[in-house]
């Protein structure tokens, strides 16, 4: 299992128009080959900004490089960017693969 | 649903007995309620570490904080930083809140 994640800071009071944005996009994922689930993840809030993580779980690294390389890749990305500007840098990408694995019983 | 992720810097050549130590823990986390699943992630490398995050996910928030005053937890982490120094650094929690799902079809 290989999830992706982007971390963003967004300027404080920017928020709603962030998550509106990501309720907006049509990405097709759920037909992507190798693509198990995906959340935006909002996390703790600094002085200036509140983190959040687009949190892309993939069946493997390879899924989502194929993806990357794909039309509805292009087509997800194509208003990136655009808009009001509510971030506070650059987004950072990590992507990481899991070792070890623990599943409840729920 | 709510993920819990704990940011540990490792020194390099000490990821295989980093990756040990939690491979020998005993946790007992699969009988805590609320517990989802609980992943070990192998992130990106730098010059001086490789970057690991400990990634559990929860019904709510309210199910971690419940377990995180239970014994089972004093007991999960009684030998946690013991043994040789791994780390760079100290860990760095991060928790988040989905607002956002897209499910796959797999």
């Amino acid at each position: 299992m290989y999830i992706a994640m982007n971390r963003f800071k967004i300027i404080k009071g920017e928020e709603q128009a962030f998550e509106d944005r990501w309720a907006q996009r049509d990405s097709s994922l759920s037909e992507v080959p190798g693509f198990v689930e995906f959340h935006l993840l909002r996390g703790p809030e600094s002085d200036d900004h509140t983190l959040y993580v687009s949190h892309t779980v993939w069946a493997s690294e390879k899924s989502m490089e194929d993806w990357a390389q794909s039309e509805a890749f292009r087509k997800a990305h194509s208003q990136a960017g655009k808009g009001r500007q509510v971030y506070l840098g650059q987004p950072n990408f990590e992507g990481f693969n899991s070792v070890l694995t623990v599943k409840g019983r729920e």
